[in-house]
């Protein structure tokens, strides 16, 4: 044995330990919601349009639309029969040699093909002159289905939907949508080192955390969970954890599955049916992170420490919960800023601040102080991994990512 | 006059109307919110430790705790006088030779300073021999204040709040929070080609559904903005609009705004004592973009096409309201991956997809049909800038850009 060696047999990988994860994804199937209701849902269908884009032949200036071949003779001054407004039925150039005005949106007028703007027209009495020779056929005109045809698909299903599908869905009349369902989901801590937000602390208690920022990341995710907390007690835990597992699809727990004398869960789990998938990750934070299911039920127990189980929800959870609504997140990547020394063998999971320049991505490594240094959070924005096996990272190095705050 | 020129003397660029926008950001003052609705909100407090970070000397592995002093005298098997758990008040250890077995998230006991994880002692009959002699003073201790010291700060005042700040604003007891107030917004569409998303357009009719896209977004951005509908009747134009700048901070508007009979809505607005920052910017889409201010409020009105005004709303409208809760948001640039070109005069905003490889963000061109080019904005995920003064963008040049869904 080794005496400084972090790894032991009974540890999976990172790698192992992802596939697991991925390789039990749940599906919950679908429901219908309001178009109102669906921003941030996962589409579970085909969206077609149900028209062509554009529907008509839209003016795309506000101007005068004339027939072109007018324009080819050589004529530069066309009498105005009319105005074709938009929102209003297609109206017809009587006389070729004429024309109407017309405005951005409004159905080209029948007989006539190309629009010349206002800002190329002197427009009196009744009458407009050309203020310009360079006029081509079918200018300024949008034609009838030139951006997708009547049936042709505009999303696919199992797309997130975002305020450009949101668009296209109220433009194509979907003002229900089917979406995958969310799977309910139980959030539970545990330590009895733990009191409420609202309590002061004795010296030797610390308050309620993880839930707090569980919730709050299933929330960016469109989920909104129910949280408990129960205390280190082997048959309290049974029995409610028995009871959470009846009610939801999903438990995320946080605590309790390390080595210590009050770390119950992964017992408990098992003798409440759940079949160990591993029980340690060569990683850190989150080395004892626990994983099971029973049935179709999912549990993922992590370790009680701030940034452990703040990783393992974006790192392991986010892609499973993606992954059982439809959606295989993309892999993201960045460019280590500054030389780094981690010596454990283990996967680390570097707290990092980043900045785009240049089209790159730079993660600038924020260290803090391990696994419990929660303030250390605050001051990131993503978690870059660094691979086991080697010490040093050197700047300049390219490396996965994962980012735990918005696009902002 | 050049006959294909695109540029007008009254029109502005980009970068003046971007930088009239930023010159007009308002504040709206704070307030106070419970904990669990701080999300995305705009944080507008300091916050502090409220104790050292851990508050005590925190035992971060399950083990045994001993006085270094013994182990260095050459002791190798220690007396096991009882358990320290988490969430118990300090032990001290007896006889400096003995040990205490201690839980992670327990206070470090009296009279001890180390820790040696259970995979590296053998326990028997109350006595527990160590299986290593790599043993450090203090390892596997988490000393009080080392992240943190009471009093330091934690959060700055104008952070986004995102689970990691949920995290440390519940670990300090902070059950409500002081967050900047969000302007009260008006969305307002005008067109009478428009129908509500669940009629049957006729054939010179589209659907409504710039006001649904741009209410996703606002929401998106942590707002419920209230939508209106009014018809390019100037009369209704005036009154409606009259009303809602007395009850909204803020009114988006989506069309009437460029050169059309009926395009009614800078006239109206100037009726209505909103002053004109500017109308026109050279660029593409969104060219006839107006804006202006009416003492504290804000008018934004875009063109009303679907692009024109997604892209306004997330290119302007975003660093406006972000700016006017207290963040300035970070520039962010992407790689052109492939050769393009665009002949007018103006600024081009090309709708993109984007891939992470190799630290390096790639932009690929979808270009679609133009500002109408509704279908094209769901299969893109960002605009990336094309400055002016140019025809040919290489492949590899680097733009700034501008992404409209989340960062999964």
């Amino acid at each position: 044995m080794s005496i400084t060696c972090n790894f032991s047999k009974e540890n999976i990988s990172v790698q192992e330990a992802m596939d697991i994860v991925l390789n039990h994804i749940e599906e919950f199937g679908s429901e219908t919601v309001q178009l109102s209701e669906s921003l941030g849902r996962v589409l579970n269908e085909n969206i077609f349009a149900d028209r062509d884009f554009p529907p008509f032949n839209r003016v795309s200036m506000d101007g005068i639309a004339i027939n072109f071949m007018a324009f080819e003779k050589g004529q530069k001054e066309f009498l105005i029969e009319g105005i074709q407004p938009a929102g209003s039925a297609q109206k017809k150039l009587a006389h070729r040699e004429n024309c109407l005005e017309v405005m951005t949106g409004a159905v080209l007028p029948e007989n006539t093909d190309t629009v010349i703007p206002y800002e190329q027209v002197d427009i009196k009495d009744r009458s407009a002159k050309l203020m310009t020779i360079d006029v081509k056929r079918n200018q300024n005109v949008h034609f009838q289905g030139t951006d997708k045809k009547k049936q042709d698909l505009l999303i696919s299903s199992n797309t997130i939907i975002s305020p450009a599908e949101i668009n296209v869905l109220a433009s194509v009349g979907k003002s229900s949508v089917k979406v995958s369902k969310n799977p309910k989901i139980a959030i539970v801590s545990t330590g009895d080192e733990l009191v409420e937000v609202e309590q002061e602390p004795l010296a030797f208690q610390i308050r309620r955390s993880n839930v707090h920022a569980l919730s709050a990341q299933l929330r960016n995710w469109g989920i909104v969970a129910e949280s408990f907390h129960i205390n280190d007690d082997k048959k309290l835990l049974t029995a409610s954890i028995g009871k959470i597992i009846q009610q939801f699809d999903v438990c995320i727990l946080s605590g309790a599955v390390s080595k210590g004398k009050y770390d119950f869960l992964p017992e408990v789990l098992e003798e409440l049916g759940v079949e160990k998938k591993f029980h340690r990750v060569n990683q850190r934070p989150g080395k004892p992170f626990w994983f099971g299911k029973k049935d179709t039920k999912t549990f993922f127990a992590f370790p009680g420490n701030p940034v452990s189980t703040f990783m393992c929800c974006v790192k392991y959870f986010r892609p499973w919960l993606f992954g059982s609504l439809g959606i295989k997140l993309a892999e993201q990547t960045a460019i280590l800023e500054e030389n780094f020394t981690f010596t454990p063998n283990l996967v680390y999971f570097l707290q990092v601040t980043t900045q785009s320049k240049d089209g790159k991505i730079f993660a600038k490594p924020i260290a803090g102080q391990g696994s419990g240094d929660l303030a250390n959070l605050a001051e990131c924005n993503a978690f870059l991994e660094l691979p086991m096996g080697r010490n040093d990272f050197r700047k300049g190095e390219v490396f996965p990512i994962y980012y735990y705050r918005s696009y902002l």
